[in-house]
């Protein structure tokens, strides 16, 4: 039980999402819930526009779960990451990784999650978080480093902020827990207004 | 063992602090180190500048441990909150905390970490970083509930931005891992400059 939300804005809960960090997230913070992965495929969504995608793949998660658990809450997200107006998914293999650390040392980039909450009666609500993340630059010891360690596979962006790859952060602006891939601040405020719908 | 810094850089550390959140973050970053508790009182430090304070405290705990591992290179960290240039501590009962966070609710403060590393040959390096921390406003179900959890009382500030308080945080503005106890970023920057020392 998380001690600070109502307990009907807690209960029922079902996360539609295969990622151990949006699991550990949650469990940390008290809450009891089911674990369901969607099975949306996110490279078959072709909505060109980055936060109308997230948003929409979000959706799709929940919604796509929702029908193996009718009465319960669902909780879908879906992460990216933007730099310089190229968006960034998970590196499949050593070069594409290196390229994609290459491409953020030393530069600003921005990690964007869409959530969708589902509950019955219909009751939908989508929102988005968006935090500012500030590379260090990065020397080929640190980016060939860090690919050894494996960490940035299955990674937006090809890294964890919350792993090895913490020093490479100089700053972030906005909320953390979005870069590791589930805004709770965000999340309990949804959980809240949900409750009034 | 840390896949970016030289092997000399990370050999035959300390960390002189009884914090089990600093050695968690630097254990998951690779290293390894012994924990020596410096036996400082951060309450018999009479430094009124916060900023002068936490750099000689830092330093302090560092050259306090010093004098029992000779030879190794000893890491001293103090972290303070301060919030409308009102420095807070670590609430000691249960109205000290709910005082402390109804007066960060709704506002902005500020984490401030003194780092100090003391090496063989007398070489020393000081630094420290500084967070902004942008708190929602805390209902009292919130603060009440937060302080039956007991989270609060070890805490500078009153609360833990890793734990339980993670959904009270609207935004942060710098090092993520400052506001936990330990900037990563900047240990690693010192780590290696003292290595040109």
């Amino acid at each position: 039980m998380n001690p600070f939300l109502p307990i009907s804005a807690q209960k029922d809960l079902v996360l539609a999402s295969g990622s151990p960090r949006r699991k550990k997230i949650l469990e940390e913070l008290g809450f009891e819930f089911e674990t369901i992965v969607s099975g949306v495929n996110e490279n078959e969504c072709f909505i060109d526009d980055p936060i109308q995608k997230v948003k929409a793949l979000a959706e799709l998660k929940a919604a796509a779960v929702r029908k193996s658990c009718p009465g319960k809450k669902i909780i879908g997200a879906d992460t990216i990451v933007i730099c310089r107006n190229k968006e960034l998914g998970k590196p499949t293999d050593r070069k594409e990784a290196a390229e994609m650390l290459a491409f953020l040392s030393g530069k600003c980039h921005e990690v964007v999650t869409g959530i969708a909450v589902i509950a019955p009666q219909n009751r939908r609500m989508i929102d988005i978080e968006r935090t500012k993340v500030y590379f260090k630059e990065l020397g080929s010891r640190e980016i060939q480093g860090y690919i050894n360690t494996n960490e940035p596979f299955d990674k937006a962006g090809g890294y964890a902020i919350q792993g090895l790859a913490a020093p490479f952060i100089k700053r972030i602006e906005g909320c953390y827990f979005n870069v590791v891939g589930l805004p709770v601040g965000l999340l309990f405020i949804m959980l809240e207004e949900l409750e009034t719908l």
